[in-house]
């Protein structure tokens, strides 16, 4: 199993540079369990769910609470067939969890996000899950969904993603869940996120 | 089929919502031809590729002309299961095209990309594609990379994704090609898409 995301920061002032520093801090207690690697579009995560996605919430909610408005893109994969085992990416949940039928999975996805940590950052996410490489890859998606609608964190649909609304960390945790629960614990899924606060066109 | 867009423009300076005016200028001449909607965190374009992708290229190539570091990033769709038929999505390409075998398509699309106007833009580009609901998604993949890797704008793999560098005018038309001739006609086809231009670490 390979586990990992393409990370980008994007402040919109005329000091990113400073913001992206400052976020990159945020990553310093979750480096011993991921690999990472940066270049000048991204930068390369690699480990388990758990280390993965809180460090991605750190980053961003670092970033967030600066003044300025700030987005994050997150390009986050499971299982590629194209990609090499990693011992580093060992999960759990993944190989324990996923034979459970979908409904006791959305369950304990539900049960994770009341456990998130309050991070005092209200951020917006859309996002959208990918479960590649079945033929009922719907009824996943589907029941991906009716999680999200579920899970406090909900705020609508949109053509081709979903927004989420909330505090960074029970948001984050929402979309760890949607990515942990759903789709095969062998299967191919990867979520195209982005996350934006301090917008001044906020709805 | 419906086919389209979540697009987001981000411009790393402080006068970011000037750049995102001038950007949305340049969509002018494609408005009669695709449902455009902008919310807080994207705008939603509807459409068939021609359009589409003459649109994101165009938004992007402008506000690339101005000298701030500017990013996009784009969720394209086609044949969501989710989605309703949409005549503005109409493409004639995917209906006849996409019968024929995986290296035919793939020698016509590198055709395009060789016919794709100059823009005299120079732009970096980093995507992946996902065929979804169908079994053996990865002969199309690596079959795209093939095209990828002889396209022209081709730079670099990744972990998840490909880079290509060059003209905005042959970047966009090789991610266009990706779309078009690679998953199934009527199959469900994406790609997470970031494009950025200016940067102050270009490598």
């Amino acid at each position: 199993m390979f586990i990992g995301a393409q990370v980008s920061l994007y402040p919109m002032t005329s000091g990113f540079v400073d913001v992206i520093l400052s976020g990159l801090e945020a990553l310093a207690p979750h480096r011993d369990r991921l690999r990472i690697e940066t270049d000048d579009v991204s930068t390369l995560m690699v480990g388990a769910p758990e280390p993965l996605f809180d460090a991605i919430r750190d980053l961003f909610a670092r970033a967030a609470k600066e003044p300025a408005h700030v987005t994050l893109h997150a390009t986050i994969s499971r299982g590629c067939p194209g990609e090499p085992d990693d011992d580093l990416c060992r999960c759990e949940t993944l190989t324990v969890g996923q034979s459970l039928p979908l409904a006791e999975r959305a369950a304990l996805a539900a049960a994770a996000v009341k456990q998130a940590p309050v991070l005092g950052v209200g951020i917006d996410v859309q996002f959208s899950l990918y479960v590649l490489g079945q033929d009922r890859h719907m009824d996943e998606i589907y029941g991906c969904i009716d999680f999200l609608k579920a899970s406090g964190t909900f705020f609508k649909s949109k053509n081709f993603c979903t927004r989420l609304r909330g505090d960074a960390g029970a948001v984050f945790e929402t979309v760890r869940q949607a990515f942990l629960r759903f789709g095969p614990a062998e299967g191919h899924v990867t979520i195209d996120l982005t996350a934006s606060a301090n917008s001044p066109s906020h709805g």
